[in-house]
């Protein structure tokens, strides 16, 4: 009465060489007979075997000659998840239906979960289980502030679990997180050196951008290698005490970076995902003391200092659950962070602090100095009060530049950032005094501009709140790799001019 | 400076012949010049013009030999969404940022919306601006009850302004509604003759199943076509004096439709867009007075009676909103009704009863009679508790079966439904008397079988609560299409043997 599915002609594996990003896509003729013995139809969900793996894919059916009798078709996702060489035998069957979808229909009616709800998600969903969709109504129904302190310790510890840990045997290991929303606030490659120089471990895996123009492994990318394997990580901290590296290829919280890219798809913030995305990335990484920047401003990410204190209490809450040392620190999110907004452009305002140039962005230099002086007094390795000069000294005697260097090179090598073939400069037409500047918009016109894809891409501001400016003078360029991303941004930014207010009420005092 | 998108060299359409289903899916080489100059990339969210018409799509690498040089690939629903021939001149950009995105997001925050908001959103769906994850995230914000009737009224208002509307000109339309989750429940088929046969104008579309084994349409395309334009749907009316067709032809609220999709996916619950998919479609097609089924059983959609006697009165008061006569009626949702569950098995059911044959399912019977009875007297046809026995008198004189026929005949001929040609029985091992009956687990047996997709497939149950059963008596036989579909549900069958619970304490009685 039954057949496995073994017993089944199967199918044979061709690669079609369709990217589809990481969604996994198979093709399958419209008269296959599975498809009729089975009863799949188009954008089904389908268990994929091959003698050694499987996986869950969505399928289409292809009427045209693509493929011949017999044959499946892969997209390149698809062929990579199975390991696959053309003609290589396939069978398919049905998966089983997701139970963990009952959790998030739970959360939706608005049920608490518990760990092992979790975890059955987060399992599910780094076993490909989920298709995009279920991740977005888990990410919905996650949203804003829809999970409680127990839930999201929960979260973060299935989060750690479904990937792997790095135990460094050390008492003291340091990490940092800015919640970001802030263009150009890129301490971290400032901080991770001066730590460094000060004898102090900071293994740093970084993310690359969810929503912004850039994360700090794109920035980071522009100017050495990101993509370290655990073992390169290893042998880098080892030798340098830290490094800067991209955190999506360690596999610690791989369901984070799944999360992540449909968190982008929506651009909907959740306290809750965001804070098990960051410790347990920390967590994974094997920090014990970890220091959050949360930037406070009204085109931030964190608008006023009352989300940001209710956000720090939570961040406190869930690592004192978690057993880990944490401090917040609430900063100024008004305006954007040096210069540069972008990969490459955000990387050249790092190498002029680095250098103690005489175009240091000072905004940049003096925050990455207070948060690594903040890391300092937080561990005692020096008084309260004291972190600040200490780090400034680190920093303008020259220790954190040769510490980047010597990281970047045991990284794969130091390499100078791209510069963006197509500009376009916007000057002020009136006299005036920079009331207000607008950070979502000014991210967005980078992003229209191509960044973080083309990390030469972005927007180089060249002013601050409260600064008097003239007729005719440049605020800001746009950088782009290509001539429809620059029209794109101008286009944008021309109907935003509210981008950046100035008053010129008082230009007679002029 | 600027170019516009005409301005570059166009690239050639070439239909692949790919079933996506509803998703557009464009496919471009990964050297094509316009990727690098748009700064595109695997699963871009890209905007398509041919000459004439537009869509969003979202873009496919193709690293293989799949397309020459210069030629653009097409899914087939991105191909007839655009009206295309083969090497058609196509251009691409960046679509404009999705901006009711923000009205999803502010839902996620727990904002309400307003009409202005929700038109934004269903307009967009409707224009195939928001992907499959887009939709996912709106369904889920306003999941469960986290919309106010004021919110569904608007939501409802929104859904009705995107499609077409139909108006009679008649001052009495009437028309019902189940919110389901009763396997074989289905009323529908024999309410509409009743009801016509009494002179009542009742022009009735029915979906297809959301997450059900059959919906209405589904059963009745098993007995005649279903797929009707609004002209032939008209002719049908003014002929007969109802209809019994599929509402997804007609561009009656087709937000509903791409919703529903996601909702299936999905299978999460959400009390706003049940009221406001039933309204909006009833208010499309014209009904003045409306009655909703509300089935109420723990193992039903409606679990308990306070659920109910809350969704009735957010019915009520949403219709009133919107200017609509409307009553609910609570029935009992303990067990299935009927024999049949899934397309097939269900018309074989309304046929019986239709017929007045021996083998009548009594229950079906009696519900579909007292809901005619109830709209009989909600308009006054009948005064008050007469409903039921007119209703009766004519089904039994044989009125609504030569009314059932005659509409089937109007809308293209009457058809014998499909048997299975594959059956398994389950048998009882035991005697004694049925305690409980699953709805939920019956369900997604029929479902594993390959209902709906397999018009024929699904669930014949013999048995009912309080029903004495003897060993080796058969309780319900399996029907399937194909052999891989009936292993499905056996295997599922036999995991959850408590789908049907038997009282065998008092065996010695029998």
């Amino acid at each position: 009465m039954h057949f496995t599915p073994e017993r089944m002609t199967p199918l044979k594996a061709l690669r079609l060489g369709i990217d589809t990003h990481h969604e996994l896509i198979i093709y399958l003729r419209a008269d296959c007979p599975v498809c009729r013995s089975e009863g799949f139809s188009a954008m089904s969900r389908v268990l994929v075997s091959s003698e050694e793996h499987h996986a869950i894919a969505t399928l289409n059916i292809v009427t045209g000659d693509l493929l011949k009798k017999g044959q499946i078709g892969f997209s390149e996702p698809a062929w990579q998840r199975l390991y696959l060489q053309n003609d290589n035998p396939i069978w398919l069957s049905h998966p089983k239906p997701v139970q963990s979808m009952s959790y998030v229909r739970a959360k939706v009616y608005g049920h608490t979960l518990d760990e092992i709800a979790f975890q059955s998600i987060i399992n599910d969903i780094v076993d490909g289980r989920y298709a995009d969709v279920h991740v977005a109504a888990f990410v919905t129904a996650c949203g804003d502030k829809n999970l409680s302190n127990d839930e999201i310790t929960s979260l973060t510890h299935a989060m750690i679990k479904a990937g792997s840990t790095i135990d460094w045997n050390l008492p003291l290991v340091v990490d940092k997180h800015c919640v970001g929303g802030l263009p150009g606030n890129r301490t971290t490659p400032i901080i991770v050196p001066i730590l460094a120089a000060c004898g102090l471990t900071m293994p740093k895996t970084s993310s690359r951008a969810i929503t912004s123009p850039a994360g700090t492994a794109d920035t980071m990318e522009t100017l050495t290698n990101v993509c370290l394997s655990q073992d390169m990580m290893r042998n880098v901290v080892n030798q340098q005490g830290a490094c800067l590296a991209w955190g999506g290829s360690m596999r610690l919280s791989p369901a984070d970076d799944l999360l992540i890219q449909v968190e982008r798809a929506l651009d909907i913030d959740s306290e809750g995902q965001l804070i098990a995305s960051v410790l347990s990335k920390k967590i994974a990484a094997g920090a014990t003391h970890v220091l959050i920047d949360i930037p406070v401003g009204t085109t931030a990410k964190i608008r006023t200092s009352e989300a940001a204190e209710q956000l720090a209490e939570s961040f406190k809450s869930v690592a004192k659950n978690l057993g880990l040392s944490l401090q917040v620190l609430l900063s100024d999110g008004s305006q954007p962070v040096g210069k540069g907004i972008g990969p490459a452009l955000e990387a050249y305002d790092i190498l002029a602090v680095l250098q103690n140039r005489p175009d240091t962005p000072q905004d940049l230099k003096k925050r990455a100095c207070t948060l690594a002086g903040a890391m300092l007094e937080m561990i005692g390795y020096v008084k309260p009060g004291k972190g600040l000069a200490k780090a400034l000294h680190v920093l303008e005697n020259g220790e954190a530049w040769r510490k980047f260097q010597a990281i970047c090179h045991a990284q794969g090598g130091f390499h100078t950032p791209p510069i963006a073939p197509y500009r376009y400069n916007i000057v002020c037409h009136t006299s005036g005094t920079v009331l207000s500047i607008n950070n979502r918009k000014l991210a967005q016109t980078a992003k229209l501009a191509g960044a973080p894809a083309d990390p030469e891409a972005g927007v180089e501001l060249f002013v601050k709140i409260g600064q008097k400016v003239s007729i005719n003078q440049i605020l800001l360029t746009i950088h782009a790799a290509n001539i429809g991303e620059l029209n794109y941004a101008v286009e944008f930014l021309e109907e935003h001019k509210d981008m950046i207010l100035i008053d010129h009420g008082e230009e007679t005092c002029h």
